[in-house]
């Protein structure tokens, strides 16, 4: 089953066969070609059958018409596909629409009793939002032009429509501006994108169907841009580029007209390389220390009667505003932008809450939502899909104010992450996400959900995302030349924390190589035993081979700190988490226990399963920014034990 | 401990760290700059640490000099490497040397007590023969380039120095001809590198040390010449691309001058994109039927006095040489190519076996073994590991003559593989064959061996070959949207076995998409359990940590099958190994029985033994080409239980 679920999927008899005559016809403008090329190589990555070339029955026919120029907000992404035993069919009015069913098609392929095949059926599907976006922070670590596009390629399988590409920060300056040069120069480490890499991106994202909203966020965060033109500060230079995270006191200066030159003249020329109306301007985390300092600002603020640090923004906002409208774009900001007269057709971007994204759709503004969709804040898959846009204060919207409320964006900051971790920092979580976007507010789903991204999760890999690759050789990495096999048990069991809940930050410097950033940030294998955990826990009597099952799992967690422990002798990476494995150990002996009272061989004393239960409370708390999910399907049958 | 171990390494007190402020100093030409950058992301992608840039005292001091141009049969490969607490330094006089250095001091990182660290080393080293190749295959199923560069990466990390470019055979021509682009086009179902990719691979191989011989096979496995260019075939066309494999009747035509002046225009032009002066004319495998049926053929074999199939051959190869040596190039072939009058400066490649190769060096040619390191026929590293070209007939030579040996290549043939699973069977075990040729003779220890192929493996992950990260993506394409985690275990436990060992062919058609394609050569998980188990078996009282590992293991074995079963069910991929997991949980059950009766609790009768010995007996037979390598550890267990 597909991930977004599609908006309608009416199974049918029979299942259409995938084998080394698939063909494709597109009776379509040339635009489909090279999607139709990604499509045929995705099979084979996905079968090992290699298509063969055209001149065989075409298996999948492509009616994209009028096929309209596409990653354009509010087209018409819909499809119909029709799967029969005899051949397939796609029905879009956009690219974008054909692109998103011959994705849907991908995830309908599946091995059967007579090899891979497409189970038959009738899908006709649309968007529930039109404005699904991922943002990347490529400033506090860069982010390579490869990973970028390979995120892009994931976010396609997933229907997100949205790349949203922060590209300036205090940490960092990533696009090269021809007329500002020091930017990019004085501003980064020597990493940034070419005006070429970034067309480049664009282009590979228009391809896809996705369109790029570039970020440049003023006028706070901008510590990068100060390092080579300190004149644009209220404050006094010099300035340095930063290294630790947080909010920074420099700002640029609201007074001087030559901001505003210095910003026409980039935003003209940053305008010309992206061609999608919407610009996003930032605007957030504003502290006013500067401008308070500043007796020219001060002044500036009585003589034009800006009483207090929001009215500054404010009059900052409108001047760029019109040097955006000089350029034909639209403005989109953090929800701080949101101040008086602030024209109707900006995009409100609610990172401070829901109720933010209420009020501003209230007042007639579009807005997109992304508290709740902060992926580097290490939250659960489930904990993200149970956030809706049109929930909480937006339920009480009228219709007309919701339609407003244009989607969301999963959020990926990059405080703790680079381009060896981002893609398992970002995927597959984001997969859920997307759901939550494209599919019907019915699909709530918990167990569905999480049994359909992971099977997207390894749709994903063959796009080139290292989500699941990664894992295995930052492990080996930790291990050095002894067998990672002990460390790979525990990484299995447990999951890392995000930031804003158990993660630490220092700066951008830290190396991210330890056991943290190796483990996932949820466990499938953890999943798959609570699922087994709740189904003896619930049943009367335990299937045989699902106690086998949970027996022979936690033999491995008890027998593998003696293990481990000799494995970490002498190494420092290795150190922090000696004590998260012997925990391991004793939540594997103690799931065997619990088994033991279950299989009625012992009766279970209530002290005891009481003295068990703080045990794992305990072993709950968080070791090294690592959470022991292993301890939850223990728990689950400890709770099981106590009931009965 | 690298892989190839060194000639000479003499451990010191203490160890030099690792951190950020690594930095390198190179007093040479710019030749090595681009080494240099290699070698510090290498040093990234294996520490998490970003080197920094110029500017900090250096770390590695290399000091190359002449560091004359590299890559020619007999430079001074050798170096030396002193690394102390302080500092390191590289000295060579080639660039080889230096380059050989680098991966040697890439192999000593580790992780230490206080982070990454070498630990302090006196290493003076130098390669045993100045010939070590790996061949691959590119004609049976094509390798893109970038297949084709990330194993010349590989290569490098274990100091192979010839990459052997096999670029036609019958089932096609991968080498575009501006002169005759029949051949590639005609000869080819249009996957063939184009000038420009070749003259890119020489270049990338020789940046890593690596000489470039490429091979086109005459006048035997010519089918896919003949396809475009049917004139030069003794026989009458028309010829279509072979798809099955073994030897075809279609040759080339070794009586009309027209042969020779197709020959003479073709090897000049590749003479010019391959600087190298060795040339491979292949030669083997000529069955002689067309020559025999033409009666073209017999007449000029009777006018020119050319006895038999052989004189023939001989003939044409004269002509050959004489078109080599125009262009400046030294014959290299197949041992079939020794006949009489050939130049002694031709090089012999035996792979008929050590006896042809002794001949052929009594004789006073060169030669290299190939005869026991053909890797596609899926033999373990210990078996090639254990073959050495001065072993055998080779060591009744006298040092005059065995000097004429120069030393050998590991042969990938790709009947059974593609561009997807080449990595994985060429490596790891082709390391184990590149220290045959680099290291002392004396260093034979196979548990070293393994310990350190088992490292290096992982060392040659970080350039890109996909020997490791294919195994789960290859095991999820069989699983389908499933979790794959019973297909795991039983992989885990399972050995791919090769051509002419029990895996069959059928043609270049056939998708490599099963079981046995996923599954590895040879098993570390269970090379790991049958250290233990020799551990258990050989001592008097056994370690508990040993014992629970094993438990544990055998366990999750046990309850295996119904899980996988379960997978399996309608999955026609996975239906051949049903049987096998069968087996899998039955050999788990086994060993937890040996265990039981290991640790006393109940004696072990010796019926009970001999049945599970014959049962084991049966299990080891392959089942859909594959062996279920988990028989081994638990037959170790249960030979020490008989003796006890």
């Amino acid at each position: 089953m597909p991930m977004p679920m599609p908006a309608r999927m009416d199974p049918v008899e029979g299942a259409l066969p995938i084998g080394a005559t698939f063909g494709v016809a597109a009776q379509t403008d040339a635009r489909l070609a090279p999607a139709v090329n990604r499509f045929l190589a995705r099979i084979w990555r996905q079968t090992g059958i290699i298509p063969s070339p055209a001149g065989s029955t075409p298996t999948l026919a492509i009616a994209c018409a009028p096929c309209t120029a596409s990653a354009v907000l509010g087209e018409d992404e819909s499809y119909t596909l029709d799967v029969a035993p005899s051949g397939a069919s796609l029905k879009s009015a956009t690219l974008s629409g054909a692109l998103h069913g011959l994705e849907t098609f991908l995830q309908l392929i599946q091995p059967g009793p007579d090899g891979f095949r497409v189970p038959a059926v009738q899908i006709a599907d649309q968007p529930r939002f039109p404005w699904r976006g991922l943002m990347l922070d490529c400033s506090r670590h860069f982010l390579p032009v490869e990973v970028v596009e390979r995120n892009i390629d994931a976010m396609a399988v997933v229907k997100l429509n949205v790349f949203h590409w922060h590209l300036s920060d205090d940490q960092g300056f990533r696009a090269e501006s021809k007329l500002y040069p020091k930017l990019q120069q004085s501003g980064s480490d020597g990493m940034f994108y070419t005006q070429e890499q970034m067309r480049e991106v664009v282009a590979y994202a228009a391809a896809r169907g996705i369109r790029v909203v570039p970020e440049f966020d003023i006028p706070g965060h901008t510590l990068s841009w100060l390092v080579g033109y300190p004149e644009l500060a209220s404050g006094k230079g010099p300035f340095e580029i930063g290294l630790h995270f947080g909010v920074f006191d420099p700002v640029l200066d609201p007074t001087r007209e030559e901001t505003y030159n210095f910003l026409d003249g980039f935003i003209g020329e940053m305008a010309a390389l992206f061609p999608d109306p919407y610009f996003h301007i930032g605007g957030d985390e504003v502290n006013g220390k500067a401008w308070k300092e500043s007796k020219n600002v001060q002044a500036f603020a009585k003589e034009h009667g800006l009483k207090d640090i929001l009215a500054l923004q404010t009059y900052f906002n409108q001047r760029i505003l019109k040097i955006l409208q000089k350029y034909g774009k639209i403005m989109v900001g953090w929800d701080e932008i949101l101040g008086p007269d602030l024209p109707k057709d900006a995009v409100i971007q609610s990172w401070r809450g829901a109720d933010s994204l209420a009020a501003a759709a209230a007042k007639g503004y579009r807005g997109i939502l992304s508290a709740g969709y902060y992926l580097d804040h290490g939250r659960t898959a489930a904990y993200h899909y149970g956030i809706d846009p049109l929930a909480g204060p937006a339920a009480e919207l009228t219709p007309e104010q919701s339609a407003h409320i244009l989607g969301g964006e999963a959020c990926m900051w990059a405080e703790l992450v680079g381009a060896e971790t981002v893609d398992s920092r970002v995927w597959p979580r984001a997969a859920a996400i997307a759901e939550r976007f494209w599919s019907p507010r019915d699909i709530i789903d918990i167990d569905s959900m999480y049994a359909r991204m992971e099977a997207v999760s390894r749709q994903i890999e063959w796009t080139g995302v290292t989500h699941r690759s990664s894992y295995g050789e930052m492990l080996n990495r930790l291990a050095g030349p002894r067998p990672a096999e002990p460390l790979r048990v525990l990484a299995d069991a447990s999951e890392a924390r995000g930031l804003g809940t158990g993660r630490r930050t220092r700066d951008t410097q830290v190396p991210l190589n330890r056991f943290v950033d190796a483990a996932r940030m949820e466990s499938e294998t953890v999943r798959h035993l609570e699922l087994l955990a709740r189904k003896v826990a619930a049943g009367a009597s335990a299937d045989a081979a699902d106690l086998a099952t949970l027996r022979a799992v936690f033999s491995v967690w008890a027998a593998n700190d003696l293990r481990f422990q000799s494995l970490a002798e002498g190494n420092a990476l290795l150190a922090e988490v000696k004590p998260l494995s012997k925990d391991l150990s004793a939540v594997g002996a103690m799931g065997i226990d619990i088994l033991d009272y279950w299989s009625g061989r012992k009766p279970a004393p209530s002290e005891w399963v009481a003295a068990q239960t703080k045990e794992i409370a305990r072993m709950q708390r968080p070791n090294a920014e690592v959470l022991l999910a292993a301890t939850r399907p223990v728990k689950i049958l400890l709770d099981g034990l106590a009931k009965r």
